[in-house]
């Protein structure tokens, strides 16, 4: 992205020559070189192979590693200067350790090309993000769970239509998060293991003529295995495809829970305290809390889903093996994973921070009958009636509560009767907001017993997943 | 979607009335009478659980069971009418159930909500739909495969930028389809996996009371498990939204060969030939071969990568539990689902009809001083010299070649040493294109013995699939 | 889109025959069968056309026009039967009228072809939408100016990230929607004006050798004027492009009020009522009021969103002049805009059905200091403090009305006074509510005064639309 | 977007702490200061209106306008120094100011908020934006109507299905871009329109209660009016969603003629000459013309249209007013714009850049009896034949032209009457590739003098807006 001010880029009549402009089609350096770890790293284990296999001498490759390692200890210093003049991060470190250490520097790019290095390089940046956001939502589910412990009986209203439906706890709420997020979790190993081939010694498009040895190279760098078509190895991004869906989807369930985060916070809801590290005052209103984490991390799914989007645009219809187009792969997926780790990292913050307030919570759950399912079950189980029926009869009831102006465990026994004779009084032991939860034991139910197992659950499979990994 | 004719529909000053505002918005039985199949199947096994546990009387279970097989019969006969003012399929089901058994019908909603029961449903549509996509790219691969094996051999010109690069064979080119695919099998295979989980018994956000056994129903239904927490299993759609990421990669990888083949169809390529099954002509231009089938192939990618993203933006910053907004979920997911459907049809029944014109495809590949680089390797494994000198000294060698109008393996020795004295007339022996493609032995790469490989193995795999799947 | 149920559809090992598939391919009448009034249309303004210009016989083209009226009048009394046999409308209808008037109806497709005949036939299609959507889109402004006329002085908070920041007034709330409508509608007016040119006369893509005279078929459709370029005339479809991002931008605007109104509607904030005619309620909870309108009306931007995307994917990168892929722009197109009509008319009934609840608007408007900002301009206006030092001061003498729990109207002159000592008593004529919404007079603002004049206003603009529309 | 390397962002188990999440969410100067020169006109503007109403003393507004004009110069000199910790670019300009001027800054604020205020600034960027986007395409306007002028006779295939069906001109191609580019200059001028509305004085949200002239500010930023309702002048993003849908209505127009260049380019097409100063070579292939400018000029429309679609997704269901979401709408603005920008530029000198091939088309035109419509719309014309009777001689003629492997004009009359005896040979006149473009006279089609009439039109309209302009 260019980063000149408007009043020179579209002030005046601008107009670009042909060397400009093909210097701002070629140049890739802007953004490509965030890959420049993952270059060196393939292109030492490429110059390790080509020894092993002969293609070129023990010292020319000894030093080429060497070089190269220089290269990235100059990257990591900060004094390397990439070079719009030499396009990408290939000719960038290549340059470069040709002026480190001469001759040799031009035998590294034997048996190889362009095509398929950039394809090596984005695939191991790929699985480092892929590596990254686990970790990240692991510490997301880390701090879900552990809130849910804390809280698997507060009680809260559960909603449909954003209108109370019926009474579930908060605990309850934040598991739900957790499971998505477990699949969430799922979806990248999934695009890290289909990912993990390594595309190096597909040359431009067609193999080579030397022995290369494909699998040491892919083993050197993690791959589970070379890439079967060296056509296929050069040509496609579904990878990254697949990596932005997973993304997406990872960001849609974060932007859910931060409308949630937003509307809690409101003072009409007033469900939900966060303290002035995840939000912003108003010097003018030194009680303004304003939600911004929470409305960044709902906001960013949307140029994460336009990453999709536009590099499906990109690849359709695209005849193979390598074009132009393809460069347009990297910097939107470098952006987008970028914005996924501000959002995972704002979501994880906020959780941990965030304190329910019990009693608003309480007693908007009790409100608006959100117990008459219960009465309704309660009707079918101990009076046998069908469901449709007692469905009805339930109806009647609240409609006289709502007459008296009375909650339902408030209206008398007798109003009760008079529509359905057959009730008694051992009904009232379902129609309190306590007790309805309590009675919601069936699996995956509301039920505080279920969630605080279902909490203490997460939190081992989590502790487990981490003395692994 | 609406089937008015225009005049009626935007002509005059239309106005709608509030009861069919909200019959159009409530009425999902237009596009959701797809699930029946799938929404009997649930309340089966919903009703034997229901028998099992208690809750329900066998013989009440019995007669729910055989009624609602006998309004399946009823839909298959095509004698089954659905009725709008029931507004969906599970209205339309149950009512009629209730006229062929009376009572008993209403007690078959005890326990569950019309939330986990279109969940259900529309996860058991997707899965049966993932298995008939599997089937379907399967039966791709399998075609694709065969036409490699006929044509391991057959040489082609590998384009980048679509200008000729190196030749490859046209087998080879096909497996690198192959390949792709069977990454798009693998993601509707993880994503089948990931959506295997039942949502039953989640009730309407918080579970039930009734003593259910969700693994029960989770087992007759072909689920792995029941979900984990009620509140999401009715309101996340994560399933859908990745099959649809699934499809649009699958249908980006089918746009590029569709291209190919509209491009390959020009009188200007003549590189293959499809019959009138896959073509329409003109009375008028009967030697017209209008690639129809490929252009739609190529074109369905629009509305599938939509159906994504449109469902993307419906879920996004969606509060727990259900909103009325998830009803948009089905419908476009259908339509998309479809769409792939058709694409993989006419890719299969194309990849089949299709006729490479080996002639033209070898012309074409000789072309363009091809195996330049097979010079260079030559010169870098024959001289030593470093990759990056025997790219200068090519260079110069093609140069004079096109300087004489000759191509490369026409051009006299004499000529190649007056620029490297050391080459010898051994060099030859690479660079014409059947050379060429058969050095190209590294693994992945185009040489026909590869391809010829390759081509069986896929065909031996895809048939041990057939005899396990 | 594919009506079958699942088990058909995705069961079994299904498989397609080529022409099954090249009917599925070909075939667009279950989709294009809509344009037959315009396709009708079209072909008299032909006929006459071409007997004008003496291609075709006065009596032949007055046989045309006779069996053209009989088909529409065929059609509009649902007697007309498409068939799938005969692909396309342009065929059903050149079909039927050969067998109404015989040999004549073969004359009819001298100097055109299909290609301008369909692009004619749409371009008339989404003229007649947006006909329909301006007047749907004039009667939403309509109902939001009449009640912003009742309500130009109902005090509600303004928010900013969901938090109340400053008063503002209802009716203003409600014209800001009228803004964005009027400016909606420019959109769809200028993209109406942009598409009204006549594609007709270009036939297949070069024009025809036939004198026809192209200002006359465009003047007898009401087009402003033929196309200028006979292959851009059959290959473009920008105006379907550019009518859907007028819809996805309209859609945008009433996500946001729909999203408000869901939250609007919550207990928590009790802002407005809306009758059971936009709402669904619940026969076990009667007192539930789901805004079902609202969330579709809120969701629907997906699907508009959507079309725009995919059929943008559809026509990147496609050479002139018609492909088939083109086939693809219909059938999204019609879906989004017959849901932008749902949405349309959902919002305008719930406008004038909704109910403010004055009260509890105004108790959360008092709430949280929300006339700081005129304690801040009042120091600036009255003691000429900069504006950044009397945000300084502001901050201090709220954080004093914090700590004693007290409104900002309540809190002592002397505790201000502490704090600034040149502030007089004078300050508190601008603390309340209802001054604060008084005092912002400035054009645009939210005074009262304002509002009511602009509610006016806009009815009187409305109005004169009306008489001259 | 971020800048850290890979191993930095993603490797080892990085976290960030709050303070850093903070940072990265609020501080928008790494992409807003791009309108800084926006934001000082703004400020300008706004210092001098208050000063005239009295709201400032002149000689405060004398030193803010003169401080802020120092602050442009030391922007334009490169050595203003953005600071991180003042989060934006008003923050920036405001602080460097009060260094530079002291007490008076601290009054510039004095009605307005950074809400109106940033509204502002992106509204004025991208009017800025469109000016320099309509001067672009008016330069690629000019450089596809000089070609068609040249080669207003230049004889190619009109392809349908990439197919070649008639013959057209190589100027009637290029002006078929011309007329779309004029519709895509149409869009920007509407958009530039609509958008031309001040926001300036809408404050916070509410207006103010300063005795303010927004229409002196908005006449000094030439602005056609204030905007009417201050909720909507800081709420409303509508304009740059409109603005990105004509861009990319736009880069879809391009990536059509790119694709043709890609295509026109292959050794098998041969249509046209790109020079070195927009392909890229090979050192090694020497011949090697990659189309890299087209194939970038294609591939852009992915990250174009992905903006508008992100954007539309941030938008959607966003309560009024400002929400932390809306600072989302700038980055992708302005990388969306700057994309087209480079896209424009491509085009505007590949299209002077580019050379036909006036004998590798001829023949490509020859080929197909691409003048089998000539012959039926001959037979019509002559004969009186139905057309659809005319259309099924032509395909029997056609036929037998075939059967002997001769062009349709090398048939022997005998032939053809052997099919239809009443064929004399004035047909021949109508059967040669010259005369069919000779004969397509209708307006808007191919006809040489009509290719050349319109192409001279654009070129004076094109002349007269650059004296106007």
């Amino acid at each position: 992205m260019t980063d000149k001010p408007a009043n020179a880029m579209w002030g005046g009549r601008f107009q670009m020559s042909p060397a400009e402009i093909m210097q701002e089609i070629n140049a890739s350096i802007g953004f490509d070189k965030r890959l420049a770890p993952q270059d060196i790293r393939g292109s030492k284990a490429h110059a390790q192979m080509l020894a092993e296999a002969g293609i070129l001498t023990k010292s020319d490759a000894k030093e080429i590693v060497k070089g190269l390692d220089q290269v990235q200890a100059e990257i990591d210093a900060g004094t390397f200067e990439f070079s719009v003049a030499l396009e990408d991060v290939h000719m960038n470190v290549e340059n470069r350790l040709k002026t480190l250490i001469g001759a040799a520097a031009g035998r590294l790019h034997t048996a190889r090309s362009r095509n398929d290095q950039v394809a090596t390089d984005f695939r191991l940046y790929v699985r480092d993000a892929i590596d990254g956001i686990d970790a990240a939502l692991e510490r997301v589910q880390q701090a879900l769970a552990e809130k849910a412990e804390a809280h698997a009986a507060t009680v809260m209203p559960g909603f449909t239509h954003l209108q109370p439906a019926q009474p579930v706890t908060f605990g309850h709420h934040l598991l739900a998060y957790v499971e998505m997020i477990a699949r969430d979790r799922g979806r990248f190993a999934d695009a890290r293991k289909r990912l993990n081939e390594s595309p190096l010694g597909s040359a431009a498009l067609a193999g080579t003529s030397f022995p290369i040895d494909r699998k040491r190279t892919a083993e050197a760098l993690g791959f589970d295995r070379p890439m079967a078509n060296s056509l296929d190895g050069v040509s496609d991004r579904d990878f990254a495809l697949e990596t932005l869906a997973a993304a997406t989807i990872t960001a849609i369930h974060f932007s859910r829970l931060a409308e949630e985060i937003v509307i809690w916070m409101t003072p009409q809801f007033g469900f939900v305290k966060l303290s002035d590290r995840f939000t912003t005052g108003s010097s003018i209103m030194p009680q303004k809390r304003n939600p911004d984490a929470a409305e960044l991390a709902r906001a960013k799914v949307g140029r994460i889903a336009a990453a999709f989007q536009g590099l499906a645009m990109v690849m359709k219809g695209l005849p193979l093996a390598y074009s132009k187009d393809m460069q347009e792969d990297k910097e939107t997926t470098f952006d987008a994973l970028a914005s996924l780790r501000l959002v995972m990292a704002a979501m994880a913050g906020m959780i941990g921070d965030l304190e329910p307030v019990p009693e608003a919570m309480r007693a908007a759950a009790g409100r608006g009958y959100s117990t008459a399912t219960d009465l309704a079950d309660w009707l079918v189980r101990e009076l046998k009636m069908p469901f449709r029926d007692a469905h009805h009869v339930t109806g009647s009831i609240v409609k006289a509560a709502e007459t008296k102006g009375l909650d339902l465990d408030k209206l008398p026994l007798a109003d009760m009767q008079a529509i359905e004779p057959k009730i008694t009084k051992a009904v009232f032991s379902v129609l309190s907001v306590e007790n309805s939860v309590k009675s919601r034991t069936s699996y995956g139910g509301t039920a505080p017993q279920n969630v605080l197992k279902m909490a203490r659950h997460w939190l081992r499979r989590l502790e487990k997943g981490r003395a692994k990994g």
